[in-house]
């Protein structure tokens, strides 16, 4: 199999659709946008999706961080690159960037941020860990990069302290399941952002938001939110998921969020 | 200007994060690209948001129909046709055609289903219909394109009984909110699918899904859901809105569900 470049770049239209009253991306759809760009890359060079379905197996998401300056506006195009930053037998590391289209007169490339994510493969018949390397003979480490710039912090284990208040509770529905019959990665960003009211992303930036998968849930579960202030405008938030017919209650995502005055 | 044909084709990918627990396309989403083919359709034609917005005015969707024999399956490249079928002082119909590209050794092409819309034009600041011949001296007839098939019936008005039965209140978030501050047509959808269970969905394939907007809600709004089961698999829905500060229920939105068993 011949090899590719290792940093693979797709191109994608802020929808007017997916952004907010300020006519800004979604940071959900971003991060639709950066799972794309993962699924594309892996499934082009002989590991993702595609080839691990009919064999039992899956990529999963453990962490994903994003930081960023800008959001891309209504309507703008940006790229979103990604590359394997490391690999070992369970994890892999993944960067992003997301950039912009250089006008023609500009020599500076436009950033709108970065991203970073690690990602585990199961067995989805087992739902035990699958050694990365047993895939194509450990074909993914011929496509590691690690020389190239992601200056942005990875995920940190979001410590939360007993002044966490418990803040919502809501249902799961039809629309929240993905593929697998678990909540939909990026619904869990969105409902984590929607504890936020819109007068205050009226006022403030969403600069780093961060979340680790911890457990899944699936339609009928009850997610309550806890949230705590650390700083001012640093969020740390735990989502716990009760399900029908047992009253226990089970941790399934850590998740903090930074938001700076406009 | 020079004018462009009659008819838009666009082409969409049936994202994997966009599918279902069955790997088919969401209807939200699916309704998410016949908006975004309607507006690049008109942007590209000089009667778009790009040319409404300066001037203080904008489309706004009425009725939407879809009805389908297929839902794309994940990955998926399929197209959306769209064209202005009629246009009248305060009213535009468009109908839209969902194809699949033609595999090289077939010669009919694959239909997935169609669409029915009904657009106002308002003024943003006094919320007053807009007069649609008065953009470009009535430039949107010289686009009417009135032979092209499109084979479903146009939304019908939905009628309820004393029989609707209250089923279901849900809060409002930022991620609900469109550019216009208002809670998003495609947000709507997915609210009133989630009506049903992802077992009902399991044996069951929504046919055909129409929907009116009544009136505007805001982030903050509760809104609640009524519905009615008028024949098998058939049922209305009715979406009431209750503002902050306001006991007042005002209905907003107006709906039909089709079902039919797999």
């Amino acid at each position: 199999m011949e090899l590719l470049s290792k940093v693979g770049r797709y191109e994608f239209l802020s929808e007017p659709f997916h952004c907010d009253f300020s006519s800004h991306l979604f940071m959900g759809h971003l991060g639709n946008h950066l799972l794309n760009a993962a699924d594309f890359h892996s499934n082009d060079r002989g590991y993702g999706m595609n080839y691990l379905m009919p064999r039992h197996k899956t990529w999963v998401l453990s962490r994903l961080a994003i930081e960023m300056t800008e959001m891309p506006k209504s309507y703008d195009k940006f790229y979103v690159e990604t590359w394997v930053e490391n690999a070992m037998k369970y994890f892999t590391a993944r960067d992003f960037k997301i950039c912009g289209k250089p006008a023609a007169d500009e020599e500076e490339e436009k950033v709108y941020g970065y991203g970073k994510s690690v990602w585990a493969m199961i067995d989805t018949e087992t739902r035990q860990p699958v050694d990365i390397f047993s895939i194509h003979d450990g074909l993914i480490k011929e496509y590691l990069e690690e020389e190239k710039e992601c200056p942005i912090a990875a995920s940190s284990r979001v410590k939360m302290s007993a002044d966490a208040k418990f803040v919502r509770s809501i249902d799961t529905y039809y629309n929240d399941v993905d593929v697998n019959g678990h909540i939909n990665s990026v619904k869990y960003i969105e409902h984590i952002l929607d504890l936020f009211d819109l007068d205050y992303y009226k006022t403030h930036f969403l600069q780093r938001f961060e979340i680790a998968y911890v457990a899944e849930s699936h339609q009928g579960d009850r997610l309550n939110f806890y949230e705590e202030e650390v700083n001012e405008g640093e969020y740390c938030i735990k989502i716990t998921k009760i399900c029908k017919n047992d009253a226990k209650e089970v941790e399934v995502v850590r998740s903090k969020a930074k938001f700076i005055k406009k």
